[in-house]
């Protein structure tokens, strides 16, 4: 779509990879929609991946941050408000489990490992709202949104300690959400995205099985990486300014499903 | 379980047709706990079923009584008070839905079986308490409970209308939840049951598969009508107290359960 | 805003009264977005509001209806689409008690005026969405949303039973929307506005000591008309296509918030 | 209450202080109904507190331990079950954050103190269990117990980071329990307990003007430390066998009330 909706707006978007990432759909859709951005990601990231040809393809720069660094997100910051002024958006889609990547179940946790995932994947967004905050980085009526998934509100067997991660950033989205609007008139939601074939998401353990599962299980089926792409643009709009502290559901309907025909049929006539 | 729990309390027991009834083994469980209670359903109910044995067993007598008639819950009351004095405990244990017996399906339903329905398995719930309100006929830190089921969260194909009622069951509990609780301190709650295969249940399409799914879905497998019994007891017992408003799941984990092992297995070896 | 988004999309708009409502907010702005629509109304509604104002201004057709006759709502959607063919939005902004009107307490209700209450505000959205159904009247990706409040999830004292009308209806949103979803591609929500000074909310008492209330806990205070008619939008355009089942809350944050500075400071000072 | 409901139950019961302590209360209701249990805390917790006087009254050993040190935690395991043989209840009653403590704003946090909070409130759960798990030290049907607050879903003030560590704590319940149910028919769920003056909680700013808010919002009023230690008798109790991965609010009905009458009139009357 190329509404010229974000027509003005200016934001930083964290954690495109390659073009299967949601962060890449994203920052191709806000540049259709005429916002401005930098791009960022972590320097191994960005070495693995190809945002510099996102950044060519929509006129952005890129900044390479370590999120789980204070100092790299206050360089990003300056950085993104010297060239924008104040900031209008903001997207962090960063996720990562040591403990998924190895292999490790969830009753037979390494708790280093643990608490590296937990800080890149969660504490990371209470770092960068920290960093906005006090940097007064926000415009009034701007938009923070993390990704998340519904792993944060019930048990999924193989999405490990992601699940607790998740459970966090969505406290922080309403715990920081409280300061941000009272303070700033800054508004900050988490979506909750379906299971999504990203290049990240391919490490997790049974993902077919259950992306099938999801999509049989979802009125609508699975959202793709654009689609939450284009939702994500109409939270960065203006047609969404009351919207705050939410967590948002963009999963074609699985969240408020308790069985399709569909999975009845499945288990039916298996057994 | 004979512990004694609820000795000294009386009360009035909703719905028990026949020995698979969640209501029947209710009343067994608190009569080996302790309580007394009068016995009710509407008539075409006692008909149907054995009520009159479980009475005996339970030394209780049966009121027969139209939940949907505020004459009959009068008398009801009436009889229960001059017998006990004011009530401790109160279980709603009623549904019936007109569709789902004529097998309507939920996009082509006929709105005077909804509304006769709603009437029966919803606003039934509201005219008892009012009546029980109005007469003044619960005890202190008496305690309110009616049965539901997850379907007023989460669509279930076959639920029918009968998720839409549940719904307004629920909020019945909490809506006069809040005035018991200010100005009688009586608490209001429900239990939100795993599917139990009843007399009544077994009206509904497609049960089996969908039993047979919530078993496996459920970390515990599903609750019966006999550990129903037992949470039910927990919830009139006084170790309880501050419990109020609340929807309460006794399902086996199924609520908060994404996925199961058993169902991505079972999904992904039929695709 | 005047971004076209809904440029080529067709629907219907229930209960706009006056200026004051929100259906009337929404149908400007989906007018200004390049959204067609006929309006409609109970045909005493029509008389005492001032709706074909807003018709010319919109260049809209009203056809009165009343939402509770299946007769009515057939009538209007044959209208409709004789002049549209297939919709893409529909809002359902409805709702009315009788209990409240007349200054019946949650605890001596009437129980016709509940059954007329409920089924204007609650049931009239399912005989829409069969009707729709039925008469195969929405196109696919079509978005209907119905106006709803947070009363159906937590006890307020003065809502009375239009909280356990609200519980019904956004029930309904998700028993028919996974209906509409698998069969239809439609998506179904419903918004939980914050509370509205509207022509209709001006019967509940007690509006403007809440009204203060809930604008101190919301972070970015309470969303108005407006504002709502703005997110309403969002919801039919096309940046929210797998949105589906959700109830969405428009309030600013008071939701997600336990309670807010301005509130502990104003109970302490009291007391 | 003295019911011996839990003859013959063994357990560990973590974070009694002293006699304000949820964990004490807990210790003395276990106690009374019957059930034998080691009491732990940490070394410094057991100098500051008086939890020897505890363990005299209920007849219990003191085995100090960190919660957040795997080495402490089987330690105590292991004495425990080479004392009781398996265990059939626990109760996490932990929670600290350095931020709180040193008067460190939500939007000005030191990371480092937010670790350690978080390791020692929310993944010493995570701890606990994976050491029973791997150990095999629960019986089938036992019942782990963690306390938690609203704070985890909705915004409060000054619940500071301790928010997120409770919303982690919830997840883990929830995850945890997936598999302890699946493997061991074990049970775990979490009680989110009205505001309580403990002496953990005196460090909490403005708590008396909250505990004063939360008070007039509950039908039931606060819930009380004693209350709480009732509840969780129940739910270590064979009446609560299928309740599992939920999170059980035990507040006189706080969590699903929107606002109160004395609330408003409060509000009202200020402004």
């Amino acid at each position: 779509m190329e509404n010229n909706i974000l027509k003005g707006k200016k934001g930083i978007i964290f954690g495109a990879l390659d073009n299967s990432s949601i962060a890449w759909k994203t920052a191709e859709s806000v540049y259709n929609e005429g916002g401005e951005f930098v791009l960022t990601n972590a320097p191994v990231s960005i070495r693995m991946g190809s945002i510099n040809e996102l950044a060519e393809k929509t006129k952005s720069d890129v900044v390479p941050a370590d999120a789980t660094s204070l100092e790299d997100l206050e360089n990003l910051i300056n950085v993104a408000t010297e060239k924008f002024g104040k900031l209008d958006f903001i997207l962090h889609s960063i996720g990562m489990s040591v403990n998924v990547r190895k292999g490790r179940e969830y009753t037979d946790l390494n708790y280093d490992w643990l608490t590296k995932g937990w800080d890149v994947s969660a504490v990371s967004f209470h770092k960068l709202m920290q960093s906005l905050f006090k940097l007064d980085a926000m415009n009034q009526w701007g938009s923070i949104v993390a990704l998340t998934y519904i792993a944060a509100q019930r048990a999924f067997p193989n999405y490990n300690d992601m699940a607790d991660n998740k459970a966090y950033l969505e406290s922080i989205a309403r715990s920081f959400g409280y300061f941000f609007g009272k303070d700033k008139k800054v508004r900050v939601n988490t979506i909750s995205q379906s299971p999504t074939l990203t290049t990240a998401g391919k490490g997790v353990a049974g993902l077919d099985g259950f992306l099938n599962y999801a999509d049989k299980m979802s009125p609508l089926g699975n959202a793709t990486a654009k689609e939450c792409a284009d939702y994500t643009v109409s939270l960065f709009s203006d047609y969404t300014r009351k919207v705050t502290l939410q967590n948002l559901f963009h999963d074609g309907g699985f969240s408020n499903v308790g069985v399709s025909q569909e999975v009845i049929d499945a288990i039916s006539s298996k057994s």
